[in-house]
């Protein structure tokens, strides 16, 4: 870390402010006294001084950091890819590819059995569906919640496929104990408290960056997660806020390799959310592999047109059935193969 | 709201959606078929349709509201303005320009007791603090939390200001029993499932502006408070993201007309979030009020250099002093008047 | 176009307006009486109404067009793909992936030459090289100007490649009468003087988005040129502003599906700028070519470390030629061939 | 100037580096050994540094600007406030606030007489018109062009109004001869071609800032005009591009104390484009001279609704005249005076 002093310190002030420095978080402090102004660098484990609070101090102009103020989520001190692996093949990360896929949300047993079906002889990996569902208004549909959980558990019963859903509260953690991957929404990425509570459980986390989140924010949100002891999490790009008007977000297809770069974690893309639009899940699904996702989430409906939600977004299955098909073929020129299928749990 | 259908649908697929339309949500459909389209009007209550459902049918090429998608927090149905008034002359809204001001975090006793007599010497009718602090990294001081409160209630207490605080997570709900006016941060403005749970409060709420949000979410966020049963919220504009880097974040003025254009609810500003500076905090509070805002919420430090948050952008008492002796001689001019400090409560 | 009206106009308002607009633009208009608003359809070509126009307009609520506001870069009225195709097997679109490399700027005779020979060695179809830089500093290199299109000639005597570079101001338009295509840079999206006066050359437009422009205004930009005469417009996605700091910019990879859809012009995509760092630009011109991208243009210096500008984003000889290695191997699995090396011309 | 160098670099590659940039630059550098990586500290004129170039080389990990990398138009070398004054008493800045009304676009005699006779008496101290107007659409109106410069004169002749009108191109130049104040639009903030050429006249450049541009950016562009010799310009914030949709654009209030405190040059504010309503002119209007803006550019049109351009954010003369009356008593209040009319020049 590098402080820039303000204009016009004295040699005493630098002495007792570095001192103050060292004192709190163990670090050691050097001193370079430039003609224009004083420069500190911060020798040791950065990572834990609070860049926000050295920021305040009076006679600090500006604050750089050298070392990321992340550490768990860093790939610095854990060079290899961690990966995701359920058993019965269902894997994300080291090479293979692993595909989620499933409605939007829960709506009856029929549905989502069906589409687990579906989704799971077209190559699926595991199963999505929303049982709580985070809506702009409160009038509309807002997802089965307990039950939704259940019906989810009847379609992995069936299938063999691990379910993943979305929780949106810390106080409903009691329900989502069968659950195999639990999901943190977009708007949730920065509810700190809920981050806490899911680095207490021993399950993987898949989090998703939020609408208007750096990719800095993501990573210090994974950490959050594994500081408090579960360092089980998959990051998700799934596209951020912009002034374009003719999608519903913008997928950042920098964000893959950059998060891959600077972490272990396994990146899995939502080309669903980040559009918004069924016609580009395909080509932004091939867009996310090429740029080196471990994984893809896609919105599957067996009748788009009635879906409860998102349902512009959705593939029917013989769309989702051509995609798995094109990725079978392009996956592997890639270097990537694909996930399998899970195998049943019960 | 009106529908616009996609090219080539047939009389037969017009009139079975508009039964549908009309089936599920009691609202009248009227047909009206032009060369290149055919368009629907639907008549009667829309703010319950749920536009992604009826943008999800295979016929529909795009949907336009013309009515808001609130109802509680709109001014259309309520063109009175609401307001704040807690007794004792502590209101924000009529004409009355309140102000709510004290520490990022409470640190102690000593400090948010002194705070809390600086800030009403100097006319400031509220207390903030915060007890609970959404943090970026885990590794930052993360609040006193229940202690937290325990010493607003004493500032409370020596003070007579009414308390202004954050939560972060419903499950700490029991705690807030006794706090004046609950806050929800930036960063939880969608968080549905917080918000159902303070529409069941009998407490007035703070609601702030996520980084990315639109005019029309915050809206619909008081709308998920309101449509709970809590009637009592204030909106709060502190600032989003954009990509200048000279700010922490972007104070979006027009927010405020706007605000109270569509809504009834009083609307505060926050301008030491908006800018991050305390030298920018008179110029954006004198934009404030001369926009129309209620109140402002005003970060305040008796010693900021060695403040555990944000730092750079409080206000030292003296600096509060003069920016409250500015607000006194222009709020009158803009046609507003200075609410009172409140009185001892306990 | 869908023209809603204000409450409570009168019947001879809805008359008079209609009769107006029918006047003005030699459309039709029906008007349809709802509860809550009246409600006109235009039917005709409305691409020639001013949208604007009409919105301002006192008796008009609001407006929304059903056809997109351009005509001649519209898909709707040109089905086919248009492709550039410069003879010598230099061409991008129908399926030829083009593939335009060379330097930010021509810094001396043997610099753009020895570029020239790689790239074109490694399986470029054309040579990019800036003469006229755009620099956000006055005192930053400002491009060799005349004198580099002068050896951008010499490169394409020596290699065949044909010459894309970047022009800066119509009265420069003289130099450039022997370039093979021009090149509008992301700027100078909306320089319209400069747009009219390429629309009336017989000489491709390499167009560049704009850093904050939306598709939709990229499309009335080409739309510009067309309307003066030119249709050899080539789009060029390269990175749109936004709150992420850890790339230049961020590429909108749903850019290149939506063009290709909503357009019949053949889309490139530049990686270097759109990332801003040489380690991101093979995975996002996978990224591109996967999303359906016609071509890429790349930065390619031979010495990158003492590049004049740029340099952190340039690839060196053997970094490109390993990249089209990969495009090489990628392309078919995607349906598309590379598109051959220019010939000689002079 | 900090320059962090990469990891692993040797004593010799330091040295090295360290004497490259001495000669090219005239500065001095200090180099600084941590344990993580080393540091070089630049003293002398950084500006005249290319940080891109300086970014671009092998051995450096990052870079950061300790002196802004404008000179001529920051305030550190120039501490006092420049003015605008054009004479009888049309001046902005120095605690003179101008106020600059007129149409959107010049549409005939009458309309332009008219409406600066009215701005006149309202009070305004520059008549402001567009003769050239930039559109997005090649088929919306362009403007009367030269016809339309000349009707300004007719305006200034019968009024006295100085006259503020925008040019396009560098090569309209010549009919901008007769003109007061020079304006360059949003989108020509990064014409460097055209911003050279102005930096030639002896002229006042009303310069708009980009609606995607950061402050240093704006700072920057009026440093090209600065450096090449016309010291007269004025900035301009007219809104810049976000998210919100309720509002053209985002009205950056927070820029006008930041460009007040960087710059010496006077700040005039666009609440017209930035809000694109007319209902918003006033309270952004007092939201700007709250936050210390030296002038307005409001737009007034005799007839809104049928207005060739930008109706719905014009004010009628009524309305100006409400306005400058509003403006007339805050503005003492807030330590300034309202500029006088300007003087028949002709």
């Amino acid at each position: 870390m590098i402080i820039v002093l303000k204009h016009g310190v004295t040699a005493q002030d630098v002495e007792q402010f570095s001192a103050s420095i060292t004192e709190q978080y163990a670090v050691k402090v050097n001193a370079w006294y430039g003609e224009y102004s004083v420069v500190l660098g911060l020798l040791g484990d950065t990572s834990v001084v609070d860049l926000e609070a050295v920021a305040a101090q009076n006679i600090v102009a500006s604050v750089k950091r050298v070392q990321e103020p992340y550490k768990k989520a860093s790939r610095h001190f854990h060079p290899e890819d961690s990966l995701l692996n359920l058993g019965g093949g269902a894997r994300i990360g080291g090479g293979a590819l692993g595909v989620i896929a499933g409605p939007c949300s829960v709506e009856s047993e029929e549905q989502i059995v069906d589409v687990a079906r579906r989704v799971k002889a077209a190559g699926a990996s595991f199963l999505r569906g929303g049982a709580f569902k985070p809506r702009t208004s409160p009038y509309a549909f807002q997802g089965l919640r307990a039950q939704g959980l259940e019906l989810l558990r009847k379609a992995r019963q069936t299938t063999g496929l691990p379910i993943v859903t979305e929780i949106m509260a810390a106080n409903h953690l009691a329900l989502f104990e069968d659950v195999d991957v639990i999901q943190v929404g977009a708007r949730n990425m920065q509810n700190f408290e809920l981050l806490k509570e899911l680095g207490k459980m021993d399950k993987p986390i898949l989090l998703k960056r939020g609408l208007a989140n750096t990719i800095e924010e993501l990573l210090m949100s994974a950490e959050y997660i594994m500081a408090a002891g579960n360092e089980r999490v998959i990051l998700c790009e799934r596209g951020i806020r912009t002034f374009e008007t003719m999608t519903r977000n913008t997928l950042d297809v920098s964000a893959i390799p950059l998060l891959k770069e600077q972490s272990h974690l396994p990146v899995v893309v939502d080309p669903s959310h980040a559009s918004g639009m069924a016609r580009l899940v395909e080509p932004l699904s091939m867009a996310a592999i090429a740029a080196g996702a471990d994984g893809l989430i896609i919105e599957v409906h067996n009748d788009p047109p009635h879906a409860l939600c998102d349902g512009p977004q959705s593939l029917t299955p013989p769309q989702f059935d051509a995609l798995m098909e094109k990725i079978r073929r392009v996956a592997p020129v890639l270097g990537r193969t694909l996930s399998g299928a899970g195998e049943a749990r019960e």
